[in-house]
């Protein structure tokens, strides 16, 4: 049997083993999945994803209200990517044994600071324990009917654009200090800006940078179809260009536009800067300043 | 600061802080939140469920196959509890170390083969790697609108019915043998009963029995602000009283139907039996033949 040894890969595998469903937009492999209730005006974005002690989060070094803002904020940028906007969210926490009524605390308070914030009301959910805390977050968003930024649209020629600057989390849990880390703490999920990109920019393909630039753009041309060239992207103040490149957790936005289209130098504040340009030639392929660039972001099944 | 005790503790306390959404017909306490998406001729209903290694299920005694049926009958028995029909399921699953592709792939098999049968497509999710072994599973259903049978809806004077005969499970995981053994590893969610009560027996409130009934009966009588009186509910074969009161993951459905409704004895092979009414009184106390039942089922934050 063939083993997986990638996420792309074992997705890949599951996709082929299911069915389209009724109402079913886009199932497996976008930042969300996109559904179609019967009679709604609008389509609705599915998304979760986990948080674990050991991998996401440190208990010396992350707050408990940190971890539940953190938690909430990795979904909400799935559904920022799209040009959503957040309906409500669903947890499931499972506690690990140093856990006391403390941290609980602090921890909704985190989340549901967050939540506030960004309209996703918790709804529900489930609690256990096990030996790390392990929180799993879903998050369901709305947008226009068929309107979803996408990152299997864009095409060759299409302007490449990331958000802010790049490296701050990698940055930041490096050393634990000044602006980068809080970066690396409490992501700002780009929720603004994913509906500015979706209705003012028309932007062709979105996704968010949760694993590293040199990956995530990878899986944006895997899934258009398409190669990049670009060159080195804005780089967070303290950070090196490999942190930039290859870090994860920076929770920017990286998104598409057609040749010529305008898009704002800044907005509210964010930058918004063209790294490249996408061609045709084989998919997946990122080239930096000419030279092929290795994905060397977060894939968790690397070493499976 | 007062420490949670028990789940419904925290459960309330969460939800002291919560302000309610627009288009959300019930948040968190319930076997599944309600939402009315914007124009929707349906209600959806949304629920998460943990499955964790050591927990849920141990590597030696499951099949990888056992845990991805278990993780997905969790959630769909949920759906079940509100007489829903499924529509869709997310997946994120947390690989422990020992975990090889063969074990995936067979999880995945389990998974999707309940997945197929029920109707609830595998849309999304997200992979991780941590100790041991945390599914986290999210089913989406729907069900006309208004229509979800609720835990809060029982009133005094109600007739209390489970399905089948309880503490299977839990005999089956002492004894690791025979038909209990198999219906701890692969429970069947009560789908086509939980429609059955909605639209043909007009149950008046519904809960699936994953925690045992006495936790789980106290919970609905806590809801409904009413007290149950019951007598012994039917036992599985082999198991003991004591399993049956207290043995959580039957994944049988308790219900409540006004006085003098007409329950057939059985559905689909399935028995339907009385088990006594709910009555005016302290909420959420139970009693068994004249003496209160302890709730003594399943808690996982009652060492918190």
């Amino acid at each position: 049997m063939k083993l997986p040894s990638s996420e792309a890969e074992l997705i890949a595998q599951i996709r082929g083993r299911i069915t389209p469903a009724p109402g079913v937009v886009l199932g497996i492999g976008d930042d969300c999945a996109i559904v179609r209730p019967r009679g709604s005006a609008e389509d609705w974005l599915y998304t979760t994803d986990l948080l674990i002690e050991g991998t996401h989060f440190l208990r010396a070094t992350h707050t408990a209200a940190d971890v539940g803002w953190k938690a909430l904020a990795r979904g909400l940028s799935d559904i920022a990517a799209m040009g959503g906007t957040p309906r409500f969210c669903l947890l499931s926490l499972a506690l690990g044994d140093w856990v006391d009524a403390r941290w609980v605390d602090g921890f909704y308070r985190g989340l549901l600071r967050l939540a506030g914030r960004s309209g996703a009301t918790l709804i529900g959910g489930d609690v256990a324990r096990t030996a790390h805390v392990t929180c799993d977050i879903v998050v369901a968003g709305t947008v226009a009917r068929g309107k979803a930024l996408r990152r299997d649209r864009a095409r060759a020629g299409d302007a490449i654009y990331v958000s802010g600057a790049l490296g701050g989390s990698a940055h930041g849990f490096a050393t634990e200090s000044g602006k980068a880390w809080s970066r690396h703490k409490r992501p700002e999920p780009r929720l603004a800006l994913g509906r500015f990109l979706r209705e003012q920019v028309g932007a062709t393909a979105a996704m968010d940078l949760s694993d590293g630039l040199s990956l995530d753009l990878r899986r944006m041309c895997l899934a258009s179809r398409v190669r990049a060239e670009i060159t080195a992207p804005p780089v967070f103040p303290g950070a090196s260009l490999e942190q930039a490149l290859h870090g994860g957790e920076d929770y920017e936005l990286l998104f598409t536009v057609r040749a010529g289209t305008r898009v704002p130098p800044d907005f509210e504040g964010l930058a918004l800067q063209q790294i490249g340009t996408m061609r045709k030639g084989k998919p997946g392929v990122v080239v930096l300043d000419g030279a092929p660039l290795p994905a060397l972001g977060y894939d968790h099944l690397r070493s499976l």
